[in-house]
């Protein structure tokens, strides 16, 4: 008879070293954009991609697929639920995709993103897109040799998809998207033809390291635990897990701008509460981290927008916003600050744009994305064709391409495709989850108005963080929502807009 | 006939990934002194145990060995002075140290100095040595084990001192810590036979901002390179080289002192030089980084002291400091100033210690360790050891552990034994180094008093930096010098103090 606890044992510690090396990766990788100096971006580069390069050969080793292998049957032996089952299953289709690219693609696709992300800091605020441009077409034929592994597949970009969006395809997205904008379009265009909501008094000086204050008040109520985690400043916001012990966020600080720092720092910290609290059994697996880019996007756009864009969120919060800004924002009532942090304009910026605007953002990329794989649109071509669709979509053109197609980290640090679904999805997915919490929960709506969030948070922990991996998103989905569903997210907007513009 | 480039070639290439791993630690290990939240450190203990046993794995791997063997005779046949003559040579030479030290043990030793430095970075400010003991007592342990490695040895302390200080054993440092002794004892006590200088002014309130703003002046002046570097706030002030292109120092801002921010930074910034200025082809190889802890520490020491608390650096710097420091140095003179910070007492605080007394602290930090290895301290008796001898050497005793046994983070973050003698080592040779300096380019004093330090920096670039660990310690002071001699220190001391002090 097959020795199961002891095989699990030996899955066990090979799992651990994967994990001691990519959390040795997550933080190199949060030393370069925050604190490492110029000189040190060469050798970074390389000790990324040797770690990269050994995560990978250590995961996909023949040894660990014939555990595996060995594994499967225990697992199909024990109930659905649970932990041992779905840390077999979970890692033996992680295995099955690792084990399709090359160790050297692999290396080579880490060392590109180090170099590229290291020339886009300089290259964005220099709005000199050639100098990225080189490094952006390795990009994309990486990201072509990557999807390639993976043949067949019904379309270039699905194997990328699933990286992050595993149980999606370029498919169902589109038509997902057809679907949104469909409601979206016909809204933005009735809020436009309204008089503009003033949020000039956000555009004037506030003290970065007042703002950081307020912020670390606010993501300390929601739940964010700075024993695990800590703020730094970055070119681009993000959350990275080192491990569960240690769940880092960093935000910026734009010169005369309130809410960019203000919703940046909510919205990562929803990323890292997810990665607190995963269940710390988990620690060292596969299952140590959020299912996917949907679902971790649900959770920092609920913090970020669901609550820090509400209403009753500022009832409690303004006045303490207020007492630290007296003389930005004196003159300035509760009920006109909310409405300049839901001010909806066509603008430039995705991480900066409203949440009726926000999805337009997403479908240009996610556009763009899949002409590029596609070979109908090549890089060069690239900063324009960015500005001819938000021309289009959006009636607006950046002036140059620092606010163009320089814009985001995310085709700079890692590859093109996959990229960007995972935020519209995450915004369908936050109204759909607070709603049901709200259904199960309905004290959660009281306690925001006192500035409580534990019931709230409680209730994401449980339904949501604990699982880490365990559960897929379309199965995370199915338990908690039944299906994925827009009406949620369209009657949110309608609503909150609605009593917000004349609709 | 043996094709010698490329066993080279396969040498420096597995070199290259041990210096990568060992680069890797050096970044864990600055987060983890720096910025890492409290609940980061268990899985960074274990990170950094793996690395260190990876990188020991590697290193010790018998197939380089046997590459080694293979070049040895190549190395022969070369210049001495050739590049590849001392990469063979010497990574032969620490290849045949580690060999004898099994990967366990290593790792062991990696993972107890992590889980012990982050309980004394809780315990020294709660003063309580009882949380630290169990820690230190393993150190021991391990120490006794590690040494007992490299049997036979004349004194178990040798293999320790070797490690650090290679070329020096336990006898020798004893003589000639006792040839320093009997000069320096008198020496202390003539001053102290005399009124204190009056250094209360450097006792009050110094915004750390502002310290910062005069300390960066001074060490890019000195030469140290911030896009190669960074200064951050640590406990315990380090230097630590990420690689060529990323070396960082710390300092730390206690309250109401000037003296010990601007000190311990112009002493990390020596250090920090020296390991920017090694050759930049050595990098990914064992020749890429200081020689010894000795000459480390006479490079710290001479940037720290023999210039920083000179007179002509200040007839050049105070200007600047007291007008970053109006109100707290307006009545101050540059000779006040000049005095106090070469104030000699018998104080409790090694790093805090005057030019005189330093070496006193150093000695009683040696003996103990020599004691705690024979076997004839147990480690519950250290705290009263501690201040028995401090007692007995320089009449003080400290009012509790914090500024007694638990004050300095050596025994707390690796190894007891070779821990403190190169910082005597250092003085003595920071003297000598800067006489043969100025002998050989007068030009260097003028330049000092104009706030120059170029020719300075570039002799001691040409004389130690550039080598790296080419040449050891005592081939490098051959080289440089003849041979190790106190005169020039005991001269330096008696000239400067003996102006300062009737004597």
């Amino acid at each position: 008879m097959t020795d199961y606890p002891a095989k699990l044992q030996a899955l066990r510690a090979q799992l651990a070293e994967v994990s001691l090396l990519r959390g040795i990766s997550a933080a190199l990788y949060w030393d370069q954009a925050t604190y490492m100096p110029r000189g040190g971006a060469p050798v970074r580069g390389q000790q990324l991609a040797y770690l990269t390069q050994q995560s990978h050969l250590r995961f996909t080793d023949p040894a660990l697929g014939k555990l595996l292998d060995d594994l499967l049957p225990y697992a199909e032996s024990l109930p659905p639920d649970s932990d041992d089952a779905a840390l077999i299953r979970v890692t033996h289709r992680e295995y099955q995709r690792a084990t399709k690219v090359p160790a050297e693609l692999v290396a080579a696709i880490s060392q590109n993103a180090s170099e590229s992300y290291h020339v886009w800091t300089a290259a964005r605020p220099a709005n000199d897109f050639a100098r990225v441009q080189p490094y952006l077409e390795r990009t994309l034929d990486l990201s072509y040799r990557y999807a390639e592994c993976f043949a067949p597949y019904d379309h270039i970009a699905d194997p990328l998809i699933a990286d992050s969006d595993y149980g999606m395809k370029a498919a169902d997205i589109k038509a997902l998207f057809a679907e949104l904008r469909a409601a979206l379009v016909p809204l933005a265009q009735a809020i436009a033809d309204q008089a503009p909501a003033d949020d000039t008094f956000l555009h004037q000086h506030y003290p970065p390291e007042i703002i950081e204050r307020f912020t670390t008040e606010v993501i300390k109520r929601f739940g964010y635990d700075f024993e695990r985690g800590r703020l730094d400043q970055t070119a681009h916001p993000f959350a990275v897990r080192l491990n569960g012990g240690d769940v880092r966020i960093t935000t910026r600080y734009p010169q005369n701008t309130l809410s960019d720092p203000l919703f940046s720092t909510l919205h990562e910290a929803g990323h890292a509460m997810y990665e607190q609290g995963i269940k710390a059994d988990y620690e060292g697996t596969p299952l140590a981290s959020g299912t996917s880019a949907g679902v971790h996007e649900s959770q920092s756009r609920l913090w970020e927008n669901v609550i820090g864009r509400s209403y009753p969120f500022w009832e409690y919060f303004y006045p303490l916003l207020r007492s630290l800004f007296p003389q930005q924002l004196e003159h300035i009532s509760l009920d006109q600050f909310y409405r300049a942090v839901n001010k909806v304009e066509r603008s430039l910026i995705r991480t900066e744009a409203d949440e009726v605007t926000y999805n337009l953002h997403v479908m240009i990329r996610f556009d763009l994305e899949l002409e590029l794989l596609e070979g109908a649109l090549r890089i060069a071509d690239l900063p324009e064709a960015w500005h001819a669709r938000y021309q289009a979509d959006l009636g607006v053109r950046a002036p140059d391409d620092r606010d163009g197609v320089l814009q985001d980290v995310h085709w700079y640090s890692g590859l093109i495709g996959g990229a960007f679904q995972g935020y519209t999805l995450g915004n369908v997915l936050a109204a759909q989850f607070y709603a049901k919490a709200l259904a199960e929960r309905p004290a959660i709506a009281d306690a925001i108005k006192q500035g409580e969030f534990g019931e709230l948070h409680g209730w994401l922990r449980e339904t949501i963080y604990q699982h880490g991996s365990k559960y897929t998103a379309p199965e995370l989905i199915a338990r908690a929502l039944g299906k994925l569903d827009t009406a949620p997210y369209l009657s949110y907007l309608r609503q909150k807009y609605g009593a917000l513009y004349r609709l």
